[in-house]
């Protein structure tokens, strides 16, 4: 049985997630925290659906461990493959990236025309779009693969005049479209939120995914009994499945502050599922 | 006992070095190829050192059960730290491309300060850096990182004005370094020869390890009675580990030819070494 006082588990391949981090110890910031990176085993979105399966069930046995009483997968790879999965095999909710965001998207557009912009393997995967499409059949769906985002994100390239020119390459074609919004569809892409509104304009909101992963998860604690009630300043513990050196250095970045103390994994084992 | 018409096998983590294979070619016209990229599990450059030497053994495995008679390491990480182990383990000579691109530097600088452009890992391992150096001790040596590289080439972006101006932010500090030679320490960078000669201006002599590599291979195949005398149009075959879609796609502009028959090995496992 989970417990007020229990963390909350939050995973992804690498720094990203701690966009999605961020957001929930706004909404949250009495709840005690378990953040894992499998950064020896990053990127994600080259590895075929089995693989992937396989790595996030091995990083969330190391999390169950720590007694985590609700699992964010804050990572868009593995929350396209592995939710289903985690969902039949965990004891507790699960809540993921793509889902949320969908659902935000959904929300926010009146017109139903909706880009989704994406690393090269999110768009080619296809899931979000067809998620969108279940959700809301008539919607239109024009997807984005953008996979210099990153690499301009990670480089701390993110108000240079070549930033800009790469969203006007990727992006131009969304004008004639007459999209309303659009869902930014990586854990990266809200640190160059800037670049992407200029190039898409005042009339596209751009939709992340973080404000309602911590919605979700603050509904179903409040609704389970199960929100931390605080006790001073929770712990928020971080562990690195490779050089925790490269982590710390992207956390300012992504986190909004240093995280000076990351545990560091040696193999993860699939153990508890 | 190798024999004229045994292949040279060259290896690399994807298809970055069929660039070096390109030149390798129009140098041996007649030679039979086999190329093996290790794409199901590239990049190398933020792998172990130990965990980069056992899976080039591995390749190098594969690529010995086809009977090469000289081995080219044609991928820089690889070459970097593998070289060493390939020399004491293997029959056959190994040339490695960082090796060759050192030499034909130091032959190619007057005034013994040179540019080293690379990713972050090759730039921050400094094993080019220090073989420049045990060669020729009094050069000076100014290593640049240019981690936006690979990705503008394979996102095939190699004229685009966001590339120049990713270049400048590079390559700009060199300017009051004088230096007269430029090292390209990535089989991808020859790709962006033109805007990385643009920003670095007339003085500056790029360097390749290509050309290189086909010269001492040609040498020493001559040497041992071992070039193939010929006898019509010698077999190229090329195995990924992974998709062979994604390694043919990208064949074209790493290749300047369509590669059409690729074969995929499941799991290389290092049988012989």
């Amino acid at each position: 049985m989970s417990r007020p006082d229990d963390p909350i588990g939050f995973f992804d391949s690498g720094v990203g997630g701690l966009t999605i981090l961020r957001e929930a110890i706004k909404a949250l910031p009495n709840e005690e925290i378990v953040y894992l990176g499998d950064t020896a085993r990053l990127p994600y979105g080259n590895k075929s659906p089995s693989t992937i399966i396989r790595y996030t069930l091995e990083n969330v046995s190391f999390l169950m461990e720590r007694k985590i009483k609700l699992l964010i997968v804050a990572c868009f790879t593995a929350s396209s493959y592995a939710l289903e999965t985690l969902e039949e095999r965990l004891s507790i909710p699960v809540i993921g990236v793509i889902q949320s965001g969908c659902d935000e998207l959904i929300r926010t557009t009146q017109s139903g025309r909706v880009a989704v912009l994406g690393t090269s393997s999110t768009i080619r995967s296809g899931i979000i779009q067809s998620l969108i499409q279940t959700q809301a059949p008539n919607a239109a769906v024009f997807p984005i693969a953008c996979p210099l985002f990153v690499p301009f994100i990670e480089e701390g390239l993110v108000d240079h005049p070549a930033l800009k020119l790469i969203a006007k390459h990727y992006l131009d074609c969304l004008k004639t479209q007459e999209v309303d919004a659009a869902l930014l569809a990586c854990t990266h892409y809200p640190l160059i939120r800037t670049a992407i509104q200029e190039e898409l304009g005042p009339g596209v909101k751009l939709v992340e995914s973080a404000a309602c992963c911590a919605r979700k998860a603050k509904e179903w604690l409040f609704a389970k009994g199960l929100l931390n009630p605080g006790n001073g300043k929770p712990k928020h513990r971080f562990f690195a499945s490779d050089d925790p050196e490269k982590f710390r250095r992207l956390t300012n970045q992504f986190f909004g502050a240093e995280i000076t103390e990351i545990g560091v994994l040696p193999v993860v084992k699939n153990k508890n599922l």
